[in-house]
């Protein structure tokens, strides 16, 4: 497409880092004028912004695995676009391309920075999400450091999102039986019926833990941890000898001030737990090889996937705010 | 030897579970008459038991990756003897054997229950620590999580004792960095100037997490642990990416009657850590592997360690007390 006669690159940039929950006053959006190209790079308009819980992680002080966003950046984060003007021969107009970092509307690529999508196959979106990082993160966690094996019983929390369901399709696949926890009854439901896990349980219900243990009569044997707080000290109470636990995330603790308690790692000896963190990114092999293992189930539909779509790139910061409190159904994106 | 005579079965049986810290009142000496042989068994005498801090997991109700001790049970623990009579021509008087197991003068034992020590070679004694449970212990440990390489930081509590006395010791062999905590000035000197550790620090000091923050100037890759308590709330604090943290034992909390809480494990997704559990006797055949490596060094004397004995099986009680308090000084063994 060309560019919009009148479009603008809009930003959102931080304002100040948030203390506990952010609010949409920590943020800032500025109307800049559409970028010029150098020669050798495209220009990209942004079709979705993804929304991820790691990007709270961005906006702390101190050091982390990946650099910290500042007061006066443009908000972190992937994207997808078409290229709308290209000054490289690899990269052309209507091309479709994920990769390009920031809440904006335009952004200026070289085309190493890129992955070009082909043009028939699942909708650019998909690769923010089942396909994207979210997906990989699932099939890397699960490949590297769960290891599920037939007959074993495996949990994963945010059962509806991004990573979750496609964490429990990928263990069906290996031939485990696996209970997905979610918020709310029309997430269970949709856990049980479309995703197709064996069961579901409602971490908002009351009697969570009991209703838990019901779900897993014979224990967990891999917790894929996406969550942490009271799912991870019900989950853990029921861990099994040998359980493997990748730890991807604990968005129940990314708005704390101070980190909240955790177990007394004296369980995980006599029970031979492994417990091991880790970061997609590390392993950026593993990008390709989900995208090519697991676009043509998506094209076929046998690994189920849903979207939750908000509209207006000024409203990516309410989309954060609400994902951390679990308030999105689906891969969160916005819609710039 | 002969049975000496008059000699009696000497037994330490447990009375009741204790509560907390054990007393000696938990346990109760008993004489009994030496047993009979039947055909196809052995008559061991103990010369030495050993006392390990798993013990006291043994004395708790409740499943655990082991069958606990039950009141009335003579107590569990390995130890070596000798064969004073025989109805096997596997084994004959005079032979060492190492796995009897129980606090008591004499076991009877078929020749599958226990593992013939050479003639010529190391003292019986280090077959229960350093060429024993502990030594493989270290050696396991290091070889399937820790894998310390060149010029990492290890990092390993109670390093005076039987355990981490060794995983000093190998991990220095493998080219790491190692640095022993340890209780008391005592203590520390031995481990700098007989197990050639980098460095030492005293847990007891007063400024100990920032001495051992100062011990550690490029952080801690691995953190073998086997003490817990406000020791892994220090070395926590100092661990790098990709951290591996083997989880031997938390002996700063077995008197414990309810657990205290741990850390909060967001630090180890952005860091990449990973903790791992262990049990030494899942894996038999690291026994036989630790024995042919380490025999050689003990003999040579390349490979340090340091007994601590005590005197007399009725004994036994108060040392394992004294032992989860730290006040042993190397391997701890009774001398039956």
């Amino acid at each position: 497409m060309p560019i919009p006669s009148g479009d603008a690159d809009l930003a959102v940039v931080v304002k100040r880092l948030p203390h506990g929950e952010p609010t949409p006053s920590d943020f800032e959006v500025r109307s800049l004028p559409v970028p010029e190209l150098a020669e050798g790079d495209a220009l990209v308009r942004t079709l979705y912004l993804s929304i991820d819980p790691y990007q709270r992680g961005r906006l702390r002080p101190g050091p982390s695995y990946a650099p910290g966003v500042n007061p006066g950046d443009v908000m972190t984060g992937e994207t997808v676009g078409e290229v709308v003007a290209s000054r490289t021969h690899e990269l052309a107009e209507g091309d479709l391309v994920v990769g390009a970092r920031g809440w904006r509307t335009y952004h200026v690529v070289q085309p190493h920075q890129v992955v070009k999508l082909p043009a028939e196959g699942p909708s650019p979106s998909t690769y923010l999400g089942v396909l994207g990082m979210p997906g990989t993160t699932a099939y890397s966690g699960l490949k590297d450091i769960g290891q599920p094996k037939r007959g074993e019983t495996l949990v994963v929390a945010a059962a509806s999102g991004a990573v979750g369901s496609v964490v429990g399709q990928l263990a069906k696949r290996e031939g485990a039986r696996v209970v997905g926890i979610a918020g709310g009854p029309d997430k269970c439901a949709f856990v049980e019926d479309v995703l197709d896990f064996d069961a579901s349980v409602d971490h908002r219900a009351p009697g969570f833990p009991e209703a838990l243990a019901a779900a897993c009569p014979h224990g967990i044997d891999i917790y894929f941890e996406n969550v942490g707080g009271a799912v991870q000290v019900a989950v853990f109470a029921l861990l099994n000898d040998y359980a493997r636990v990748p730890m991807c995330g604990m968005v129940a603790n990314y708005n704390d001030t101070t980190p909240a308690p955790g177990p007394n790692l004296g369980f995980t000896i006599g029970k031979r737990i492994r417990i091991e963190g880790f970061i997609v990114s590390d392993k950026p092999k593993r990008f390709g090889e989900w995208r090519a293992l697991a676009g043509p189930w998506v094209q076929q539909g046998s690994l189920r996937h849903r979207e939750d779509i908000v509209e207006g790139l000024e409203n990516a910061p309410q989309a954060l705010i609400d994902q951390l409190n679990g308030r999105n159904f689906g891969k969160l994106l916005v819609k710039a």
